[in-house]
């Protein structure tokens, strides 16, 4: 059974993966659907109620039958490599390729749809309320008069995109901003505007769930930082990401958002405050880990190749703040095989240095 | 309790599901993400764990937790008409709609997620092969020699798109063509080809299901029409299109594909042979029906209407050809409240005309 790695050809990332896949003696064949058709073929047949499918890369050629689980890490626009691109010719083969490969019984890291469906805030905003993930109140507004009154009521807030990266090239990270005292809302009706309550944070905490493992790593925030200095990507601060554990009421509510998404990767962002509360921020479905797992040496790569191999289930704790939570619904599209981890907490390694908890 | 529709000014199938509503005493809110912000402003206030969210459309103001469905028909780009459009305004404005929207309790037709996944070729062929309904052979290949040995099994085909409208503007359809005998297949490898068995048809079939009706259509093939006429958008044919019965078995397995599809409407194609089969060409999750109804009269208007009203559950066969099903799960992501129709069907109307089965 095989791993069906979607990416382009330069990804360190997946290169640590599939490392890691090679380790475990699991067969991968990784493709960039920019290269189909060209160094990438398909061919699906529907015959006698039956459904034969193969996929053929790099030499190699797979039954769709044969597929294990498919990593959608970054791939490139279908076609896009092809001799005579076209717009067509994306939708044709994008059709084609994921066509076929939703239909295959196989688990998905994240599936296409709850990808598309996790990006929205909004959503993740509300999920996260009915997880019972603590959220700094928000607001999302056309209306001016809406914002007058919210910053009435929280005068300490910060503003930031409704939808995240500005689609410009190459794609740009929008900061989040600390709002001035005494903003003019008025061009609040010229397009919606998300203000939210901003958290004194003493940390910002990144947690990497991965199928059924939760690593949260930590960053302290610094002490000479203002309060102006709100987002994590664009602060100036010296602080290590550290390992933290995960407060159980968080491994539930994440175990419940990650169900309720059917998501079988995530990167939780949360603000830490003074309380040792973690404030939900967001959750990415392809959030990256590469700089976490260089600084905590958290084995990300790991969890992640061993969810895709399938070998998850029975991963005992080793220590690196990972909790191990049932699976979730994940690739879990009707008709993928479910692969529920023990629902019994494996004890602790005795090597596992004590550590203090956040809240 | 409000009927949401989505869709732009002119739009006349829009119209007569309006006036349905209005008879119905169904309260409506139409309006078109285009004019958000601007004719269209939102708001919601993420406080306390709860949501409260609110959209104001043509004057009136409706509550998010007011919404008893939406009914996606032809909504324009977010923020299209806004003061100063740009692809980040309307990611915004995108997000900020779908995104309440998406956690909102309300029956859809149809779910994004849900019609954004039906549009898949590939996708609906194994979904039909597996709801029990006939397919014709097909393959979807860019290997030619895979083109050549299909030919070689199945000499009388037809080509047609594996993803349907070409993406120009304005959308153009591209029709279904016979393949010549001794065609060469090497082009194939420039581009995945969908190849499939001809089916030598005595009719087309339009099958509407909405909710749980079914109310199918039959255009007879012209007497002289050739074998080369396949794309029944495309052919000269003076026969116009009738309400036909729907087979049990068709029933069943259309009402299998919607369940596992998450449709509340699907337009079905079929081709029905000379021993009255129906064969699964495609379901089309926003096909139009006014042309059907206006040739068939069979009220599908109406059923819309009553579907996104949620007076659907009841209503009683009325010699239109329609079929009583269970509600599928539709807008049935979850949280969303199911709406079953009985499982009996209702006797049938006593002026119903005697009408010959297909089968």
């Amino acid at each position: 059974m095989t791993v069906l790695i979607l990416t382009g050809e330069e990804d360190v990332t997946a290169d640590l993966v599939v490392a890691q896949l090679h380790a475990l003696g699991a067969p991968v064949v990784r493709l960039d659907p920019a290269d189909l058709p060209g160094a990438v073929s398909l061919s699906g047949e529907y015959v006698h109620g039956r459904f034969r499918g193969h996929l053929s890369a790099g030499g190699r050629l797979v039954s769709m039958d044969g597929l294990r689980s498919v990593w959608v890490r970054r791939p490139g626009t279908p076609a896009a490599r092809a001799g005579w691109p076209s717009d067509w010719l994306s939708e044709e083969s994008g059709q084609a390729l994921y066509g076929m490969l939703r239909s295959a019984d196989v688990r998905w890291m994240n599936h296409p749809d709850a990808a598309r469906r996790a990006r929205y805030k909004p959503w993740q905003l509300r999920l996260a309320q009915r997880s019972g993930l603590p959220v700094p109140a928000t607001l999302i507004t056309t209306f001016p008069q809406a914002a007058r009154d919210f910053a009435g009521r929280y005068p300490d807030l910060v503003v930031k995109p409704v939808s995240g990266t500005h689609p410009q090239h190459p794609p740009r990270a929008v900061p989040t901003s600390r709002v001035a005292p005494g903003t003019d809302f008025s061009a609040v009706a010229h397009g919606p505007t998300l203000l939210q309550r901003r958290v004194a944070k003493r940390a910002d905490i990144r947690l990497t769930a991965v199928g059924d493992r939760m690593l949260a790593a930590r960053k302290a925030v610094s002490p000479d930082a203002g309060p102006d200095e709100v987002d994590v990507r664009f602060a100036r601060s010296d602080a290590p990401w550290k390992p933290v554990e995960v407060p159980p009421r968080v491994t539930e509510a994440v175990r419940g958002y990650l169900r309720e998404a059917e998501l079988a990767y995530g990167a939780f962002d949360f603000a830490e405050d003074a309380d040792g509360i973690w404030w939900f921020l967001e959750c990415n479905q392809s959030g990256q880990f590469g700089f976490v797992e260089a600084e905590t040496e958290q084995p990300i790569a790991r969890a992640v190749a061993r969810w895709l191999a399938c070998e998850d289930g029975a991963e005992p704790d080793t220590g690196d703040g990972g909790s191990t939570v049932p699976a979730p619904l994940s690739g879990g599209r009707r008709g993928t095989p479910a692969h529920p981890a023990p629902r019994v907490r494996p004890p602790r390694s005795p090597d596992r240095p004590p550590r203090s908890r956040p809240a």
